[in-house]
C-alpha cells in the first residue's frame, strides 16, 4: 500500500489517505463506508499493527470499483503533508554509508576517508522535515554552502530495544524518500545536528510504502536531479551497512519506536563533492528518487533579509 | 512554581502538580477546587503562556491554608516523572561549555584543547528521559565507561525561530537538572548521540523551577556525587556560552518549541577526566544537584546477561 498524510486545503488538518489508481482515498471515509473505525493518522495506524495494516487492506480490495466519489480526491488535488509529520524522535540519519561517498567527503569535508567500523549515527530535528513541493529555506546569512543528499528512509513499525539483524526486518513498516539537506559550512566542532537539522532541511516523503510491497530495499535504484540534471544515481545494494545491520545497531542501545524513521545515508554525487563544488540556491528545483517508492519535489527558496 | 510530573501508583498516567509546603498540589484538582479548567500535562500548561502560569500562581495563592487534603499529597509519597515525560524534540545537549572542561576532554577525549568558537550541539534522543530515582542503565556489553555529566537545564516557553540574544531571555520557561549520561567509548567518527543518547542516559528533574524564581540563572552552584562523594562543583556564570547565547544560536537555524529542552553543558570533574579515570558502575548512586533548582538522585543498575 502506498500511504500518505494529506490535506484539502491549506488550513485543515493532515488525513490519513492511500494512493491508489491516481486517486487519494481517505481512510476515515474509507471506514465510515464499510462500517470500521480505522486509523486517524499514519503514528495511529502503525501504532495499531499488522492487524490495522490488513483490514485497511481487505477495505481497499472490497470496495474496489464500488467506492462512493466523495470518499477519494485525485492525487493532483490532495496537497501531500510528510507521511509523518511529527515523529516521536528525532529523524536518525546514517553518514558515510556508500563506499564512493566516504572517498568524495574525505576529498572535500573534514572526514576519514577510512570506511567506518560502525555505522555514524547523527539526528536531525523533528521540526526540520517538510513535505513534498514544500520550500527548502535557503538563508544566505547562514550558508554558502547548502547540499544535497538522497537517501532511503526506513519507517520502524513496532517498538523494541536490542533487537537481532535476523530479526530486523519484521520491525520494518515500510519506506521512504528523504533529502539529507546539509550547510556545509555550519558544522560544529564534528557535530552534525546543526548543519543538517535546521527548519526545512528534511524534505520527506511524498508517501510510505508498506514494506510487503518492496520486496528487497537492498536492490533499489535512487537518483537525485538539481533543476532536472541528474546529480547523484545509484542503488541500496551498495549500502555499506545494510538495513538489519542498521536496525540492530540502533536498538543495541536506543529503543526504536512506531513511526520512527532511520534515513539510511546518500550515495556519492553531493555537491561539497563534485568538481568544481557546486551548492543549492534559491530558484532551484531538487527532485529525489527511489525507484518503486516515489519521487520528492522541493524548490529551494530565499529566507531572511 | 516547581513544578513536576508525578504519579501515585505505577500504573497510573503522569498528572501535573506544583511543589509547595512539603505538599504536591494536584494541577487538576486545584482547578476543580476554584471552578477553573488548568492545564492536565506540563507540556499543556508551556503552551497555554504565562496566562495560565499567572492563574495557577493565584489560584495557590488564593487557597492557601485552605484547600481540601485530598488534591494534595505529601512530596514522599509521590513517584516523580521526568517533569516532561515526552518532549516534541531530541533534547539538545551542549558539548564543551565549560572551560576546565574542555582542558579535560582534550587530554583524555578526543576533542580539540582549544575553546569551541560556536556552541558544540549535538542531541539525546526522547527515550532516553527517565525521572528522577530510576535506573541508569549499565549494559557492560556495551561499555566499560559510563560517565556523569551534571548540566542545568533550559525549558523553553514558546515557539520561535531567529531569537535575539537580547530577547531570549523572555524565551525561557523554567529551569532543571540533567545528567549527561555518556559511555565514552561508544562515540561514532565524532557523533555523540549513540553515546549520550541511549536509554536512561538522559536523567531529568526532579522539578522544573519557573523562571521568575531564578533571579540570576547565570550565577547558580552546581555539583555532583557520586555514592555521597563530590565529583564535580562549579557554577553557571563559568559558563563559556551563556544562556541567551545559546537560545538565539540554536534558534538561528532550528525552531525551538514550547518544552524543549537544552541541556547548557557540564563543567569539569568528570570520571573521564579524572586521574586515574572512574566510571559508573551497578550499585553506584549518582546525585546531581543545581542550587535552588533541586537534586535528580539516580542508581545505577546491570542490564543484560
Amino acid at each position: 500500500m502506498r500511504l500518505v498524510t494529506y490535506r484539502l486545503t491549506a488550513a485543515s488538518e493532515g488525513r490519513l489517505g492511500i494512493v491508489h489508481g491516481g486517486l487519494v482515498i481517505d481512510v476515515e471515509k474509507l471506514g465510515a463506508t464499510t462500517g470500521t473505525r480505522f486509523p486517524a493518522t499514519m503514528l495511529d495506524l502503525i501504532d495499531q499493527g499488522p492487524d490495522a495494516l490488513a483490514a485497511l487492506d481487505r477495505a481497499l480490495k472490497e470496495t474496489d470499483g464500488k467506492r462512493a466519489p466523495g470518499i477519494a480526491v485525485p492525487v493532483e488535488n490532495a496537497r501531500m503533508l510528510a507521511p509523518i509529520p511529527r515523529p516521536r524522535k528525532n529523524i536518525f540519519g546514517i553518514g558515510l554509508n556508500y563506499v564512493e561517498h566516504v572517498a568524495e567527503s574525505a576529498r572535500t569535508l573534514d572526514t576519514s576517508k577510512d570506511l567506518p567500523t560502525k555505522p555514524v549515527v547523527f539526528s536531525k530535528p523533528t521540526t526540520s522535515i517538510i513535505a513534498d513541493g514544500e520550500p527548502i529555506q535557503h538563508n544566505a546569512a547562514m550558508t554558502q554552502q547548502l547540499d544535497w543528499e538522497v537517501e532511503l528512509a526506513v519507517i520502524i513499525g513496532k517498538r523494541a530495544t536490542r533487537i537481532r539483524v535476523e530479526d530486523a526486518m519484521s520491525h520494518v513498516f515500510g519506506y521512504s524518500v528523504i533529502n539529507d539537506v546539509s550547510a556545509r559550512d555550519n558544522r560544529r566542532a564534528g557535530q552534525w545536528i546543526f548543519s543538517k537539522g535546521q527548519d526545512s532541511y528534511c524534505p520527506f516523503g511524498p508517501a510510505i510504502v508498506t514494506a510487503d510491497e518492496i520486496p528487497d530495499p537492498h536492490n533499489l535504484t535512487l537518483w537525485l536531479k538539481k533543476n532536472g540534471e541528474e546529480k547523484q544515481r545509484s542503488n541500496t545494494k551498495h549500502l555499506l551497512f545494510n538495513i538489519p545491520t542498521l536496525i540492530a545497531d540502533i536498538s543495541s542501545g536506543i529503543s526504536l519506536e512506531p513511526g520512527d524513521i532511520i534515513a539510511t545515508g546518500t550515495p556519492a554525487g553531493v555537491g561539497a563533492g563534485r568538481d568544481p563544488q557546486e551548492w543549492m540556491w534559491p530558484g532551484d528545483v531538487i527532485e529525489c528518487g527511489v525507484d518503486g517508492i516515489g519521487v520528492l519535489r522541493n524548490p529551494v527558496v530565499k529566507i531572511g533579509e
